[in-house]
């Protein structure tokens, strides 16, 4: 019987890991709770009505059919068994493994407070970006049909909480969608209407990028029309607003994009897990205390050369998910400690303008867009998502318009014509249709 | 002040008519409780994981923004003040006409069944087109992980309900998808344990064509795997399952394609309905009765020229909408009744074979589908769609990938990993976010 890895989570670094598994004598289980590979990085364009969620979600199946010795499994995980070397997954299953890789990645981290995801999505799960998109697309809506002015403003009012690279994306994304969509479109609202907030707990926005790349992108805000506050935080978020200090503002959407923890996959192993729930590792990326069992991506305490845990970004996932491939392969003999080697760090701030900052050296303004666009494009699964969002980003940038500004209606049932007032659905797990 | 036409819905007729009166002098507003104009032919490709809904899916502002005298109203309608020349939207507002057009389209009738509708949904929203591709893939991933030999086949076990078009498109793509998918990508089941059952309360499928491409079409369904069954009827649909007769049939996903009746527009006008409840209209357009209200489409009763009524098709409502939008505009002087031109009637049943019957003549298979695919791209509203769809048809022939096999997950909680198992949510109107 061939030798069993299983692999929790289909992200970046589990992918890349089972790919470099593909075609040995391993027999190799891949487990996630959903069906698809998402490309994250631009899933804030999915929130902001320009790709569809498939141009950038990749059935796992799909990727990894063609490996007659990966099977993959669609469940949620609930526990690990060590001593009999078991995952444990809903429905009562166990898998066996003779080896574990452990790649859950992250999730956002509401400081405790839960209430405040329902009011304020996050950028993790094609659920999120549609819930999003729908929030804002209907509240353009919404304002275009109230008639008292302050309503009105209220509506167009969109807060994005966390001053990292997704709430820029994100904030000058809203700022650019709505002005050109009330200017074409809408006879009721005026672009000077429309208010973004984008506002960050802490002294500055982009913290981990060089500071004359942060001015740059700020200015750019200011000028899309975005207000940029730092040093302000958020205190409490509910179903209409959110409260900053003092101010209550009215919105007709919030985003999250505020930190990020850790997946909990430390309390599968009953390990106390470091600040942001990351599992300690060694440089060989095994779990601290585990011969067999290895953790990669946002889900491992790597440090890197300056003692600093390595930043969440799929090329950190995606590179140890390689080296962890092959280190299991041995085909390389690849015993070296893993090194992380930094592709450069990159935030799109509006049309024409994104920032990288490749350590030595640094880009910004069209030309970092336009590599922005080429990388982004090039790192897409396939073929055809290659094509598909090319032809979508050119169509866009030779005419602004966003093509999938979908606002998805319920079932329209018997009643006269209107739409229920409210429905109440149930849902059940991933096995569940709604 | 200019004479204001209000146009209820979007769909093809609608916006056909809206198009027409684009840059004229009248004041025009349409009505729609979604946002977008939706290319229902193609929905069943949705359904089957083959296409994204925005790609057969345009804001309906989007296609009219560019005339400033029209207007959109995202609104449920839920009455006509005929005395007052008013038309009473959701929220409480009245919206005052001279002229007024009802383009509300049908419904599926589920023939006073309103329970089996959550069960087996229609094609008539995107939301039960994700319904279906939701379930579809959510019992393939199902049936991989069971061990019970006769859970796998019911889970495998796929009924559709209506042997029209919609039906067997349905009924085709859901085997040619299954097979493939099952062949490729899983590991514990295997295509022949797959089912799909087409179920016809009449003696024949797809009655409206000419009986040598039914045999043709019932051959092919035959041949990819399809159990046609003509002549018996469905007497329940519960949630795992359809009972036929004295048989329970155990599925994994039912998709309803049966009778279709109109939207329930005539109440509004406080008429008696024809059977089908359509509206009746003079060789004008004209609402019997009144003479500044116009019905088009699948609401209006139109008699052909062998005294039947029009068939409910987007040609049909499309050529109405462009004769009442020039007889309104008198652009054309145009006076002589609406006459309807055929331009061919069609359904696609499988890879490289469809059919064809455009009265005097007729075709069938790989010339007839690829007479289809070019028709459909063709009738697609932009250059943008277009594209989108042919590289995705493109590269579907090439490789029998479906590239949107996308199971949503909810979002994801603070649960250790595993997916809640029962989330209640609450929706609102048109308006809410879910």
């Amino acid at each position: 019987m061939p030798e069993r890895i299983v692999i929790i989570g289909g992200g970046f670094g589990g992918l890349a890991c089972a790919q470099e598994l593909g075609g040995t004598d391993y027999g190799v289980t891949v487990i996630d709770r959903r069906n698809h590979n998402l490309f994250q990085p631009l899933l804030y364009q999915v929130a902001t009505a320009a790709l569809s969620p498939a141009d950038i979600a990749e059935p796992i199946r799909k990727t990894l059919g063609r490996y007659r010795n990966i099977n993959m499994i669609m469940a949620g995980v609930i526990g690990i068994d060590v001593d009999r070397q078991q995952v444990l997954v809903d429905g009562g299953d166990r898998v066996d493994y003779d080896r574990l890789v452990i790649a859950t990645g992250s999730e956002y981290n509401y400081f405790g407070k839960d209430g405040w995801r329902a009011n304020a999505p996050g950028m993790k799960t094609i659920h999120e970006a549609r819930q999003i998109r729908q929030r804002l697309l209907s509240s353009f809506e919404k304002a275009e049909r109230v008639h008292d002015e302050q309503e009105k403003r209220n509506l167009l009012t969109y807060v994005v909480i966390g001053g990292g690279p997704t709430g820029v994306e994100m904030a000058g994304a809203i700022s650019e969608l709505g002005r050109f969509m009330i200017n074409r479109d809408f006879r009721n609202i005026q672009p000077d209407q429309l208010k973004v907030i984008l506002i960050e707990a802490g002294p500055k926005i982009l913290a981990a990028f060089p500071e004359k790349l942060i001015d740059y992108a700020r200015h750019y805000l200011e000028k899309i029309g975005v207000e940029v506050r730092t040093g302000e935080r958020v205190l409490d978020v509910t179903s209409d607003g959110v409260t900053v200090g003092t101010e209550f503002i009215r919105t007709g959407c919030v985003v999250w994009g505020a930190g990020v923890k850790a997946s909990p996959a430390h309390r599968w192993l009953g390990l106390d897990a470091v600040p942001g729930g990351r599992i300690p590792v060694d440089d060989h990326l095994r779990v601290v205390g585990h011969h067999n069992v290895f953790a990669i991506g946002d889900t491992a305490d790597f440090k890197g050369t300056d003692a600093k845990p390595l930043p969440g970004l799929a090329q950190v996932a995606k590179q140890q998910g390689i080296y962890l491939g092959r280190l299991l392969n041995n085909r390389c003999a690849d015993l070296t400690p893993f090194v992380f080697k930094n592709r450069g760090n990159t935030a799109v701030i509006g049309r024409n303008a994104a920032i990288f900052d490749f350590g030595k050296w640094t880009l910004k303004g069209r030309a970092a867009w336009f590599l922005w666009a080429f990388v982004h494009v090039y790192l897409l699964i396939n073929f055809e998502k290659r094509i598909l969002v090319s032809v979508q980003w050119i169509w866009r940038y030779l005419t602004r318009q966003r093509g999938a500004r979908l606002i998805e209606e319920r079932s329209i049932g018997e009643s006269d014509g209107a739409m229920p007032s409210v429905v109440i659905c149930q849902v059940t797990g991933p096995g569940g249709d709604r």
